[in-house]
């Protein structure tokens, strides 16, 4: 057929150019990628298995930065906790990639047998089945809204003379620098913990 | 200037257009409202501050969906609890809009009047200056995260025999329908007990 040597197209570069699309605008298309490849967008559905297939391209791309190991320390609760800090990391690259990741289905395989691994963490430390999901959903939600967060200007409020706000002015002074990760660390202390009291009361 | 009785033009009919455009896309432009009103790009910013005014007009309208009652419950973890599920519940309806409010400053007068209560409501029960910011960001990452994912589909995990994930799958199994609100629960119960260790061990 005339192929080059090196294909214009492949999933690698595809998935390389839609997440650059997110990165810049939150969203993408597929006549996007295609114009941005030089190619016909046809020529992209024939690589991929649709835009869906492209989110779990980028799904898969952007997990690929949290650290598999870290669900493998012990105990579980050291583990959760590495485990979320990695993945508040990851998305904290990719703030734009968030609502559009967080509001597809799941199908990556890779991202699949990540949650697997979490959710056997859990239950081999015996936590109520029912519990699991809420607990790693609930997780994931403080994870990446603190990853969105990150991604915010240091000074998040603008205080002028014009509206008082002393309280709020006071609160800010006290926080000093670093507020997300204060915030992020006080968070997943507080989920942490509250982990803790549901295992011991189902023990 | 001959102007038209009813200006075609003004910070309401603005902010319903670019809410419009937000809900959307997850972003607007000036143009783009000009546009859909029928007017000059000149026009729109004779009526506000720039783009960041329009930001600051859309947190208006979005948070003035959160009931300000709730922060007048007593005791002050009934009106935090009471809070953070209005927050919720108004940035639901409109989550594309949560990146955009999340990564700009807050400048809305009634927003920041919003915050000096809450902040308010913290200190006067106690609780030391500099853990007030972190609890009040810890729950917003919580909320917003929880917003986020009430607008996934109710199936967000699609097992397929082609990867193997039976722990995920007894899992999901055993927290049924309701994911996301008792994910939302768990994590509220875990800031909320934390919130009270916190302010014990300052007491």
């Amino acid at each position: 057929m005339g192929r080059p040597r090196t294909p214009l197209l492949d999933r690698e570069r595809i998935t390389t150019t839609a997440l650059q699309l997110v990165d810049e605008q939150g969203d993408f298309s597929v006549p996007q990628i295609a114009k941005r490849l030089g190619a016909q967008t046809g020529s992209v559905y024939h690589h991929v298995d649709g835009r869906d297939g492209i989110v779990e391209l980028l799904r898969e791309r952007v997990a690929s930065a949290i650290d598999p190991k870290t669900l493998d320390e012990t105990p579980w609760d050291r583990a959760l906790e590495a485990w979320a800090r990695s993945y508040r990391a990851a998305f904290a690259a990719h703030p734009k990639a968030i609502p559009l990741l967080m509001t597809s289905p799941v199908r990556a395989p890779r991202v699949l047998e990540q949650y697997e691994r979490a959710v056997t963490l859990l239950l081999d430390a015996d936590f109520a089945p029912s519990d699991v999901m809420p607990l790693i959903i609930a997780l994931e939600n403080l994870v990446l809204g603190s990853a969105l967060d990150l991604s915010a200007p240091e000074t998040m409020w603008v205080l002028t003379e014009s509206t008082p706000t002393p309280k709020l002015a006071k609160a800010l002074e006290a926080v000093g620098e670093g507020r997300a990760d204060r915030s992020f660390n006080l968070g997943l202390a507080a989920l942490l913990n509250h982990a803790r009291t549901l295992r011991t009361a189902e023990a």
